[in-house]
Order: structure tokens, then C-alpha cells, then sequence
């Protein structure tokens, strides 16, 4: 019938987030996803056939439409949403939609997840001297995010208006494993009663 | 009529890219837009004023329709475009103008800019010792942005279809005084082309 018949690929690495984000989108929308697995420890998205055929910025996630390609995590949730009720039709909201999404890019990714690969998955023994000296301004802006967040989420349920949106889910994928980078979820109680929200919903898959 | 008949207030710093991507779309779709300065050298965004009443965030651009406040400058662009051919109604070409939004705010704002800054603004001489530290790493990743972009636009005119969209004007604030910080934009002819097609159209406001 439409789009949606295509078969959805996701190239993906289990440990990542941005990964998540896509899968959630996916589930809670009930749209089947089959998933192929890249290990970027191993550099696997930057081989040439990955490069050549599937993303030449090297990087997962990219979700697969029949035989287009979609990279950064966020466009594909958007594709996977758009026409939902994920995606607000509201002139104003949609845009908000995207203004938490863009943050959660530019502010809270690069920080969060970075801190959280750094420290859970590479180890900070193995830093490069750059990246250790980073280590502190990261956490320090990762927090600042994370209470951005929580003084948004005091006396509303959702990120933008009174409904569950692709604003949330993006910003829950790195926010609920934040604890592996070290990060104090009970600094932040509104942000704690956001993502119990999210884990009730009909659908959620664990990451 | 419609909330574009809704006031505009373009809360900026003449110096910001982020803030001329949203001054370029209001004029290509002919948009009146008032604007009020802040300093951003001056921390003039940082001031409780600032921070409880335009953007908690800190930061410039906010585009503030009415009495409602929207940072995040791909999402103020999404706002003014919506509903105009400068965001396509193709679900796929939609995500992939996106696409190129996100990947603009990732790997090219915080290369591209930010060397800029620190060069054309800031001075060498005064950036903190990471900072300093930053700079080849920000040079190289900049640069792979900048080729990433020109090899895309091999054989054809716009990022996204075969219209100029969001995506051109976002990626072209940054990308058109690259050399501000340092970027040889003739490594890369196919945006030069491209810069061209920009400059070229109706209604374009330099920045």
C-alpha cells in the first residue's frame, strides 16, 4: 500500500542509544524492523562497503527503506513517526518537537552518551590523553542538560504539550542509561517520574 | 489569518551563523522579522532575565512568535517552513532534509562554527588550554564535514531532491564563511557551485 510495506532495516550497534531511540519509535508504533548488527569498537562503519553502500559519514545508526538510506538517528525516527501522533500536526508544537530534539543532538548526546561510552564501554583507562582531559567539561554539561530537563518536566508528564511525543523518546534514549556514565538520576526526580512514564507505555521494548 | 500573521521577534547575535539560517529562511519566504541584539561575547544570554524569560538554555537564536519562545535554530527554520516548498510533503525527502539538519548540528556546527569563533572572534591567543588543545581535532572533523558535503553535491544542485530546501540553507550559514576560520573552500568546487546557486536566489539576505 504505502511506504510502510517496504521492509525496515536498521543497521545498528545493540550499545547504542541513538540505535535505541529508532527501535523504540518503531515498537511503539507496532511497525516491524529487522536489524543488522555492527560492532563500532571493532570499526565496522568504516569499512569501504560500509562507507561505499550504506552511510558515508561511517556511522550507525541507519535505518534502510527498501533500498534507501536514511542516517542520523533522529531523521529516521522522524520518517518511522511522521504521520503518527508521535509527530505533533500543531504548527508550534512540531517545531518544539524538533527544538528538544536538536538539543538532545547538540547538547545532551555529545555529553551523556559520549561520557557513557567513554566510561562503560572503552574504560577510561584507555582515553586518549584529548579525551580524558574532556572527561570533566562533558560530565559538567551532561548535568546541565539533564537539570535543563528536569526543571522542563516539573508539572508536566511530556516534553511538549499533554501527550507522549518523538521528543521524549529521543531524549529517553541516552537519559535512562545515564547512571552508566555516572550520571545521579536522583538528582533529578522530575526526570525520574518521566522515564518510569515511558517504561509503562503499551509497546516499549527494553533496550 | 494564521500565526504567521503572529508578530516575529528574532532574538539574535549578528555574529551567529544559527541566527542567519533563521534570518534567510524568514526572507526567502518573505517573512517580516523584527530583531533584538545580545552579545554573546558579553555573556548577554546568560543574565537571569535571559535565562527565565526567552531561554532557559542560555542561547541565541530564539525565535519568539506571539508570546511563545522557540530555541534552537533548525527549529525555528522548521517553523517559518513548515508548509512551504522549502520542507518537502515526500516522507522520505522530508527525513532526509532532516537528515542533513541533524548532520549539520553533529558533525558541522561544532566543527566549522566553532573554529570560526574562536579564530574571527575570540582570538587563538585567548582560547583556554583544552580549547587549544581542540583545535586540530575540530580542523579535521570540519573539513570531513566539508568533503562529505561536496561529495554529495557531485551531480547535483541541492542537498535534498532536486530543489533548493531547509537542508541548503542550514548547511549554508556556516558553510559560506568557512574560510572565516580557516577552511579552504577550494578543496571543495562542488560547494562553491552550490554556495553560488545560493547567493543567487530571490529574495537572499547576506549575512
Amino acid at each position: 500500500m504505502d511506504e510502510t510495506m517496504e521492509q525496515l532495516i536498521l543497521h545498528e550497534d545493540r550499545i547504542s542509544g541513538n540505535c535505541y531511540k529508532i527501535r523504540l519509535t518503531a515498537a511503539l508504533l507496532g511497525l516491524p524492523l529487522e536489524r543488522r548488527q555492527y560492532d563500532v569498537l571493532k570499526n565496522e562503519t568504516r569499512t569501504p562497503e560500509f562507507l561505499g553502500s550504506i552511510n558515508a559519514n561511517g556511522r550507525i545508526p541507519v535505518l534502510q527503506i527498501g533500498d534507501k538510506f536514511l542516517p542520523e538517528s533522529n531523521a529516521a525516527c522522524w520518517w518511522l513517526a511522521s504521520r503518527s501522533p508521535l509527530v505533533p500536526d500543531d504548527r508550534f508544537d512540531q517545531a518544539d518537537v524538533l527544538r528538544w530534539m536538536f538539543f538532545e543532538q547538540y547538547n545532551h548526546e555529545p555529553n551523556v552518551a559520549t561520557i557513557r561510552f567513554w566510561k562503560a564501554f572503552v574504560g577510561l583507562d584507555k582515553l586518549s590523553e584529548m579525551q580524558r582531559m574532556l572527561v570533566p567539561a562533558k560530565e559538567e554539561a551532561g548535568a546541565a542538560a539533564l537539570k535543563l530537563m528536569d526543571e522542563h518536566l516539573e508539572g508536566r508528564d511530556w516534553f511538549v504539550g499533554a501527550h507522549l511525543t518523538l521528543a521524549d523518546i529521543c531524549l529517553y534514549a541516552y537519559t535512562h542509561v545515564a547512571e552508566e556514565g555516572g550520571f545521579a538520576l536522583g538528582n533529578y526526580p522530575h526526570v525520574i517520574g518521566w522515564l518510569e512514564r515511558m517504561a509503562a507505555q503499551p509497546g516499549y521494548v527494553a533496550m
